[in-house]
């Protein structure tokens, strides 16, 4: 066995693990991406960008050792749900995984609010994912302990969207100058939503490429523009890919049309293959949020710019340095 | 990183911690209210306390570490399974979450015993919950190691009625000489009968206030008269409540009544409000083994007396107290 | 407390924890038995006996510490899926169970490589259950990281083998010079076939009593002739019985027969009882890969001879000396 000696964490003035009086999210819920601004943003991007090398170098550590997390889950994401538990055993923690709400006392008739001030005796936060708008305010509304929203229903999800933006930082270098293009469903695709709210706090240009069924919504480019971000619309992406630096894929889904036939053209114009890559910088990558299902072919995987498996990765950096943040470790 | 310098629990001449030579409760099996006397009690509430102040003061310590709870869940029940699964962790141990029973070798038609042989394989002590009155003497009956009865359908919930029992102590300072009023259905509530056999180890008095058709049964009164109980029955409980030291309030479930209109007039007239408060005495406590669904008023939850969140917490104490005690630690 | 100091294992020449260097299987995935030559037997069973020993004396300990397991169950398996998160739990390692997975991601339509490639980001190594056969090595192909195949469908089940002939071993010894007889459904028994495959790779003597419409499958017999093994068929295990060092009993499943009353027969000719004992050797084991239903009397139980339940416990140890050698410890 091993011994291992681990960094003195708290000798570092920007990352100070430990020193709860100066962690800024101690004990605060994150529930949207409106709650960050620019300043938030760079200091959770360098608490994930320390997870990461931490992990790389050790694996696991125990920051959060004793701390325990309630893993509520009202509808399944095992992607979501395992993600936060890995960030949570990485850390140290342990976790009560609850995923079979519909079985619970919930179908009991119980209040979230009854649920989540049960739950609060056993944990020390909660990561709540609820098919419901809003719930997750009215969550940390009850609650004493801090609430993370792993997505509301057609609400947020905004560690999807930390995530996202955490990819283009650690695969680019940064998110100042760069031309985000995003693909497929705009209309609503809550991730994509999200993700714009927040880049809109750099200095960004952002393509919206959709079918015209499924336009990014009136009100996010008024708020954009609000804030003087460059957007362009098409439903081509050959017009956009050139100049592209992230290209952001989305699945189109079926259901949202009315003609058979026009979702299969529309699908088959938007999937991504190596001859699309063919076309677009050699420095630039490829995201996706995942599942996919026929968006970006499989041949694309092996190319470099793919970066939806890293995105996944970027994912558990980000929620471990939430987790350690909210609970007044970073 | 902090350090942390463990008390030396095992200095503390009534709760031995570490010393399996004189923990009383060492590989036995937690199946029913009836197995504890009265010192059995005062020692479960000595331990309880003891881990409250542990959680207290550090969260989380290793007293269990390296063993393994296998939490077997025959029917859902989020509450319990959790308090469970964070009492083991708050201890430092492991926990198998087995909560899907009836898509598992159970339904291949196996049998209790031999489920219950196999998981002591892997476990250290079992927790089990399941439908069938009698199952967690059963399981006891074939199992080497500690079973931990979390509830066995109509028969008993024994962990839910020394919570109650551990709340009232840490609530009021003891037991005896309060006035305990139970209210709701009285007649199938399985945490009611439970509980009010503990209770009748103490001088206590018992009021029971039910709607008619929805009585203590009469086998509770005689026992209770045996032991010299004094009990009143009423189905007002403006009569019993100014000299009420603990409000037990239960759920009236709508399907034990023939006529609705009858279950609309019961159910309202048992509804706890701040208008029910202000002529309760002013140190008192409502308790309720929730869910709630309506019995009490939302509005009640600011009053101090509103103990049923926090008899949640105790009853993680209460659970860690006998994991510790059935593996001799404690 | 205790303070435990561990045995140096990295010491041991033939168990050499904690160097990955000579650590044979690391990065290995476990797929099939066919993988396996007699040499790398003797070192799993080498390995296997000291988590054994190291259970016996510590019951956990922290070999795997900071490594997280995705346990994958595409379908239910209490006890394999129980037996991993034991293992692991028992070296010291932290697991996600994902046991839901027909209401997760894949029910989205999301592959199985995309599945294992996400897992992958949050966890070491991944236990996979699934009901088609050929998964595991199609998961193997897309994952970075060991894949141990937990069963695919009436594919393989390399880790039930294993821990069978494991059983063998710690029960009686060795496997050279036995006499095996395999009872029951052999010809749809994917755990008779894995076993038998591994027997092959040790000078055993071999038994195959069947109903003759369950037959081992000539390719089997075949198969294991070219590798000299003496062989024997019949469909009366009483002609086999007193020779027999492991009686290996399977179910007899009911589906398998057109005629109820042809089932009955059969059936009631191959149960175990203490009578059956009674003309087989004093040192003799009962296997049984569980669980069963009717095939072994309970008042066999009793009797040393019926190892079935021990069989559950060794396979705790080989899922741990797998899990350990995958990961570069053993």
């Amino acid at each position: 066995m091993t011994t291992f000696v681990p960094p003195r964490l708290d000798t570092n003035p920007h990352l100070p693990f430990g020193d709860q009086r100066t962690a800024p999210f101690y004990g605060k819920d994150i529930l949207s991406v409106k709650q960050f601004n620019h300043q938030d943003l760079e200091y959770i991007f360098a608490v994930a960008h320390e997870m990461r090398t931490m992990v790389h170098h050790i694996g696991t550590f125990d920051l959060l050792k004793g701390k325990i997390l309630a893993n509520l889950f009202y509808e399944p994401s095992t992607r979501t749900s395992s993600s936060f538990t890995s960030a949570m055993e990485r850390l140290g923690g342990s976790v009560i995984p609850i995923n079979e709400v519909r079985y619970s006392s919930v179908s009991k008739g119980e209040s979230l609010p009854d649920t989540v001030r049960t739950l609060e005796c056993y944990a020390d936060v909660i990561v709540l994912r609820h098919p419901e708008i809003g719930s997750a305010a009215l969550a940390a509304k009850y609650a004493r302990k801090p609430i993370i929203n792993a997505g509301d229903g057609v609400g947020e999800h905004p560690t999807q969207a930390l995530l996202d933006a955490f990819t283009i930082v650690e695969e680019l270098g940064n998110i100042d100058g760069l031309t985000v293009t995003m693909l497929g469903d705009l209309k609503y695709g809550r991730t994509v939503h999200s993700l714009t709210r927040l880049l809109s706090l750099f200095d960004v240009r952002i393509n919206y490429v959709s079918p015209d069924i499924l336009p990014i919504p009136a009100e996010i480019i008024d708020e954009l523009n609000e804030r003087g971000i460059h957007q362009f619309q098409s439903d081509n992406l050959d017009e956009m890919l050139a100049d592209t630096d992230v290209l952001y894929v989305t699945r189109v889904q079926k259901e949202r049309f009315v003609d058979e036939a026009e979702y299969e053209s529309v699908k088959s114009a938007y999937v991504i293959t190596p001859e699309t890559l063919s076309r677009a910088k050699d420095r630039m990558i490829v995201m996706h949020p995942l599942p996919r299902v026929g968006e970006i072919a499989m041949e694309v995987d092996d190319d470099p710019r793919a970066a939806y498996f890293r995105q996944m990765e970027y994912g558990l950096y980000v929620r471990m340095a939430l987790l350690a943040m909210v609970l007044g470790k970073a």
